[in-house]
Parts: C-alpha cells; structure tokens; sequence
C-alpha cells in the first residue's frame, strides 16, 4: 500500500473508531490508537510502520505538545514547577527501584533490571497530555502537576537512557553522561534566552508579513525547530515542542483564528496519525511471555507509579483523592517507552520474551490511563 | 539530512523567499520554487528528492487543488466547462504539433518527437491555479476559463501519455488504451453520482460529530481520498483534489473558520512544501542542451500554448487582449511535464541532453507564467 493511501486509510479508521469512543463516553484518542492495533501487523496486517508514516507521526506529537504548550505559558509552567520536580523525583525514583526489584527477584542479571526499571519510569507525555485534553484538564492544578512532572519525568528518564546505554557500550559512563548532561543544560539555556526572545520577535514579525498564512507558518516552523534542537541535545522532540508552545501561548491565544487553525491541523489530522502509529507499533504475538511475570510486571507498573504520584503531590494538594488522580496521570508509558524497547531488542539486550512483556505492559497502562482518569476526576466532584 | 530537518529547512527558505518576493510584487510561489532549486542538487545540493518529501509534496498538491476547487462550485465550473474544452483543444493540439514537427526538423525520430510535442502539450494545473490565486482572478471569467481548460487539458494529457507508453511498449494501443479510456470515464461517473451524494452526506454528517474537528478531518479525507481514486483511474492527483473541492465547495465556503483553517494547512504549510519540491527536481547541469535547439524548443513552447489559449477563447471573450491572458495562462508546465520527463529517462527513452533541455524549458515557462499573468491582467485595467 503506497504511503499516501496508508495515512488515508489510518485517518478514516482512526477518526471513525474515535468517535465511536468518544459517544461512548471514552477519550477518542483510545479509538484511534485501536485503528493502528487493528490495521497494522498486530492484528490485519495492512499497514507496516515506515519512514514516511513516522515523520507524519513526529510531526503529530510536536504539535501535540506545541498545542499543549500554547494553552498555557511559561509563567504557568514555572509555578507549578517545583512541585512537578517532587512529583516527577517520586514517580521516576519508585518505578525505577520497584523495576530492578522485580527485574532481579525474577532472574534477570542487573542490566536487564536496570532496562525493566528504565522502562516503567518514563511517563508518556504524548498520552498523559491528550488524555488531559480530552478530559478538559489540561488547566487545572491537577492537569498543571501531572504535564510538568510528566516533562521533568522525561529529561530525568532520557539522562537514566544514557547510563543504560553506557553500562551496555562498556564505554563507562564518565564522560558521555556528562557530555549529555551539558548539552541538556546548554538546550534549556539557550532556548529559554535567546530563542525565547528569537522565536517571540519571529511571531511579532510574522504579522506584519505580506503572505497572509505567516503567523501560522512561523508558528509551525518554531515549534519544529525547538522540536529538532530538543533532539540534537539527546533530549525528545516533544520537549523542545512544549516549550515553543509555551513561549507562544500568550501570542496563539489571542488570535482566535490561528489557535483553531493550528488546533485544527493538530488534531484534525496530524495528532490522529501518530496515535494510530502507536498501535502500529504494537507486535502480532505475545505467546512467549510468562504469564507470572506479566502479572507482576503490570502490577508494578501500575503499582509504583500510581504510589509515585499520590506520594510526591500529596505535600502540595493536601487531598489523598485529588494525589490520587494525579498518580492515575503519570501511570501511561508510551512512544519513548516503546522506542527504548524496540531499541534494546535490535541492539540484542533484551530477548524477544521481554521485548513482548514490557510492550505488552505498555499496551495496558495506555489503554487504562484514561478510564482510571475519568474515575478520578469524578470522585473529586 | 533527516526528512524532519529537510521539511523544517524548505519551509523557513521557501517562506522567507516567498515573502520578499510578494513584497517585490510578484507572487510568491517563484520565491517557493527558488527555495528548492537554491537547497536542491541544482544548486547548494543540501536537500536531496526522497520518497517522504514526495508524499508532502503530493499531499501540497491534493490540498492546492481542493482548496482551488473549493472556491468554486460544480455549476460555475460546468458552465465554464463547454469553453473550456475548446480552449484546452487548440491548447493541446497546436502545442502537440507544434512540438512533434519541432521534433521531425531537429532530426529526431517519431517516438522522440511524440514524447517532445506531449511534454509541450501538457498544462500544469497547479501552476495556473496558484498564479490565479495570488494574483486574485482564479474566480475570475478568464480564470475559470483558464482552469477548465487547464483540468481537461490534464485529462487529454493522460490519454496522449497512454499512447505514448503503448508505443513504446510495442504492446499495440488497441486494448491498453481502450481500458485506459474506460477507466477515466468509469471515474467521472462515478465521482459525479454516487461519490457526490456520500461526500456530501459525509460532510453534513461530520457536523454532528462529538469529536470537534471533524468536518475538517472529513474535508480531508475527501481531498485524500478522491485524489487516490483518481490516480486509480490512470489520472492525476490533482484532478480527483479538484473535483472534492468542487462537491464541497459551497458547504466548506458556508463555514468561514473551517475555509480559513484548511486555507491554512494549505498554504501555510503543504502547498509551500510542494512549490519547493518541484524546485528540488531541476537537475544540476545543463551543460549538454544544444543551444539553437533549446531556444526553439522554448519559443514554440510559449508560442504554441500562448496560441493555442488564444484562439480557443477568442469566440467566448470576444476580446484578442483577453484571450491573449488566456494564452498566458495556459502556458505552464509544471509537475506532470516532469514526472513524465523523469519517467521517460529512467525507462532510456529519450538522452540526458533532451531531457535537460525539456525541463529547461518547463523551468522557463513556470517562472515566465506569473510575469506574463500579471502583465496581461495589468493591460486589461
């Protein structure tokens, strides 16, 4: 099937099973992620995951979190900070130990622990943030502490990848950690100096451009470029998107007409692409797992990050309900999960029986991640 | 490169170039164009052709031509349609022979001569369309005119294309042709009865939708999808665009933010992205084009169209300066003359030396067409 007709064929599936989702009350992004499940190599078949479709599902998460980014700003963002740090210390720290814990209680010798553990401490931001906007959460203090520890979750995982990949390479991990250290540190300086002022100067300017799309345009383009810097610094592209988006924020907001319009190409199309490439990703077997390990793999997954959340913001929301529902928001794994996994099976780390029980448990917490939202937010009312 | 950093690169170039173009007073998809030819391997050599920026440019293509459709309704082109066929018959058939005794006098034999007159004989719709567009004619009598005749010149084009390949082929152009023919008919047909009323039940359904950008996905994915059955049926891309544009027209124009945001996803971002990627597919070097050659290949390449426009419109106009604007805008030829071109020297059909001559010349007439537009619409004021 040629590219063109495989991004069609994923829209219409994708947009019809979401909206049935979504009269059944459920998040359409679960839909959507079933339309890739249904028509990629898991179950039909017809769709393989490719070059061409993961550009268009990069493209789907930078404006994802570029749009996410735009509903709030970076003062927003910075307030509810501090406690995302706590928030993201607990639930990265919990995951982690509970998954070399489990890792060596079952057999396996420490690198293979430490990956399982690597594995549970990384909170998807693709999933956790949709989730949130289709609850129309995004906002609230909940929504804020569960975005911003599940970005810190994702710098804090990304520098954990490199020790991994240090142990694996034998490289030691002296001057590579510190190398990736630097350059994280170096991103966040310069685009929260000097590309802030750039890229708020760009939009400025945009509007006074004679070719009518411009502000779109360079709204776009900002949010590739701070995508693309993100991932030349080791870091994920859904970073540098967030950020862009959240220098932005104020300026988006106030037209009207160019949020809906960047809205729009966000969740009309591109957004709906990489959630259906997600369930691309998904293998066509599970039969060699062991069912124990399985049990208690998901169980952990579940467990540690449910406790990581509720135990980091139970000091700031003072509510053990409202903790809760935070922990239900850092619970989904997701792209960089599975990318770490598929990784590890090709680098030869991790046999294909782990590759499939830790792709299995990434299934699972996606796909309950926004049932047990929905529960939490409405014992909260 | 990676194709994200190759998408973000032609954007920023295209836009930026685009934009002093427009502020010089010409439009602005010669400075898109620049853009590729400057960053493609005629020039700077950073940006190679690659399937993923095809798909793009494809999809530029589709959303250029649905959007242009869009504007327009299905009994406004249909009035346009009986002279435009007139207008795309001289258009075609002066410059095809035109091209071939060109061919037979330079020394060539029939099958190159053929291959000459059909390259010259093809109009690029989405060169006039943009022209038109920017220029604010395209719902103009002239600018109907000229897209009606440009579309149906399209369809001739294809027909002549069979031919050719039946030549050289030796398969014979008895049933080839003949299943091709039934094929583009099979598709009007289709497209215009039972096609029209689903994509219209499907667009009014789509206002009813839970999920909030549906009627912009369902735009889409009309665009999308009878862009793809066009292609099926031996036509362009562009044509089955055109004619979803049509069909909706009138619901999509009903519902300014949903114009204004697909307006957007076209112009400020896809549409750009192609312009630039038919920039990327001048070829380096032109050393080897003979040189008297190549100046009457050009000359009756603006002659004959020029020509041809003129005298199919000046029974309907009434008016030799404006059937002369008519002429000018038949003049382009864009991504179908070089699709072709690129095919036919893959297949060692025609030498190095024809083929850099004859994308010269399509060069010249895309960036000679915007002068000669506005010019032309100039002395009718």
């Amino acid at each position: 099937m040629s590219p063109l007709a495989a991004i069609l064929l994923l829209l219409v599936v994708a947009k019809g099973l979401g909206e049935l989702l979504e009269r059944a009350g459920f998040p359409s992004m679960i839909g959507e992620i079933a339309a890739g499940v249904f028509l990629g190599p898991a179950m039909l078949g017809i769709i393989e995951p490719g070059e061409t479709l993961e550009i268009f599902a990069d493209i789907g998460l930078i404006v994802l979190l570029f749009m996410s980014g735009a509903q709030l700003n970076l003062r927003t963002f910075a307030r509810s900070g501090k406690a995302g740090a706590m928030v993201a210390g607990t639930a990265v720290a919990i995951p982690l130990a509970a998954g070399m814990v489990l890792g060596v209680v079952s057999g396996f010798d420490i690198i293979h622990a430490l990956f399982i553990g690597i594995a549970l401490s990384i909170t998807s931001i693709g999933i956790s943030v949709r989730t949130l906007i289709d609850l129309r959460q995004l906002k609230s203090d909940i929504g804020l502490l569960v975005v911003s520890a599940a970005v810190i979750d994702d710098v804090i995982g990304i520098v954990l990848l490199g020790f991994l990949t240090a142990f694996v390479t034998g490289e030691g991990y002296g001057s590579g950690i510190f190398i990736m250290i630097i350059l994280v540190i170096f991103f966040f300086g310069l685009v929260l100096t000097i590309g802030k002022r750039v890229i708020i100067w760009l939009f400025q300017v945009s509007h006074k451009a004679h070719t009518h799309e411009m502000p779109y345009s360079v709204a776009l383009i900002c949010g590739l470029l701070c995508a693309l810097a993100a991932n030349e610094a080791g870091l994920h592209y859904a970073i540098g998107a967030f950020i862009a988006g959240l220098i932005l924020g104020d300026g988006i907001r106030s037209d009207r007409s160019l949020y809906d319009s960047l809205s729009d190409l966000a969740f009309g199309f591109f957004v709906t692409l990489f959630f259906a490439s997600i369930g691309l990703l998904f293998p066509p077997s599970f039969a060699e797992v062991p069912l124990v390990f399985m049990v208690l793999l998901v169980a952990v997954a579940f467990g540690s990050k449910i406790l990581g959340g509720f135990l980091g913001s139970l000091r700031m929301l003072k509510d053990p309900r409202r903790s809760l529902v935070v922990g239900y928001g850092m619970v989904p794994r997701g792209e960089v999960a599975l990318v770490v996994t598929k990784v590890s099976l090709t680098a030869g780390l991790i046999t294909t029986a782990l590759f499939s029980a830790v792709t299995l448990m990434i299934i699972i917490t996606v796909f309950a991640t926004p049932f047990l939202m929905v529960r939490g937010f409405a014992s909260l009312q």
